[in-house]
């Protein structure tokens, strides 16, 4: 029984840690994409045109409630994520845009303490090889919060919602 | 006492008579623009050009829980909602294209046995004359529902959500 119980735990611990080393593969700041997110508030879209390389095309910005709240009122709370979700823009011969596959998705999640070197926002940007693969693309500080960091006196945020 | 009774009941009357006459001059089938369904799920977004005339610009499209069930199953409940909101697309100089102000509202609305002549869906469309005033455009049927009915197969529905 003692046995069964060691082995038991030494499985688990092996889990974990498989666990672990996946989840920092994917994001070295242990940021994930957020589950549920496409049921957030949809803040805006705005269609990048394609010198703007790997973030070309339409972006969607999501809010959960507490980056909605954010919006509103200038001030976000810890656990306020907004989520950027870049897709392809595909022309259309009669002049339409339609959305293409997803290309890349951005991530901010506010916690004052654990990323207080970057205004309490952490950074994450996952790219997309295809439907299913992500992976973490950029270590943050200098990728995303050397540019979010003009934003200061907006809260780092570039974006306002639009009602 | 009585005579106080009697001036309250005819006020109710008269305040129910001017809500109903202003409902019904906002929207012949009685739909209105729902309360809060900008936090809805984004079903998802295209850009149509301006040969579109009215319709053209930024298209998106949200569904209340039981629409985004309909899109998943195929079967849309009575009380699904679905809303086509659309705003202008800006053109810029560097050749991104943001959004303008709102256009117009459309609305679809599930309702077997009221709407039964048209799918079971009730349709309206509210023009934005400026940022606050809207107002019903047509009746439903030959203008919104004659186009719908080319998509019986589908629940008279033209979008899929797109995760």
């Amino acid at each position: 029984m003692k046995k069964v119980l060691i082995v038991s735990l030494l499985s688990l611990v092996v889990i974990m840690m498989y666990s672990f080393t996946r989840a920092e593969k994917k994001s070295p700041e242990g940021i994930l994409i957020p589950e549920g997110y496409r049921n957030w508030t949809h803040v805006k879209t705005a269609v990048n045109n394609p010198a703007f390389a790997s973030h070309s095309g339409f972006h969607h910005i999501y809010a959960n409630s507490k980056a909605l709240d954010g919006y509103k009122t200038g001030r976000f709370a810890d656990g306020a994520i907004i989520v950027f979700d870049v897709l392809e823009s595909i022309p259309q011969k009669n002049g339409d845009i339609y959305e293409g596959k997803r290309k890349l998705i951005d991530i901010m999640v506010k916690n004052s303490s654990r990323f207080s070197e970057t205004g309490g926002w952490g950074y994450e940007e996952f790219t997309y090889s295809d439907s299913v693969t992500t992976k973490a693309l950029y270590p943050t500080k200098e990728q995303c919060f050397n540019c979010h960091n003009t934003r200061k006196a907006s809260s780092f945020i570039f974006s306002s919602y639009r009602s």
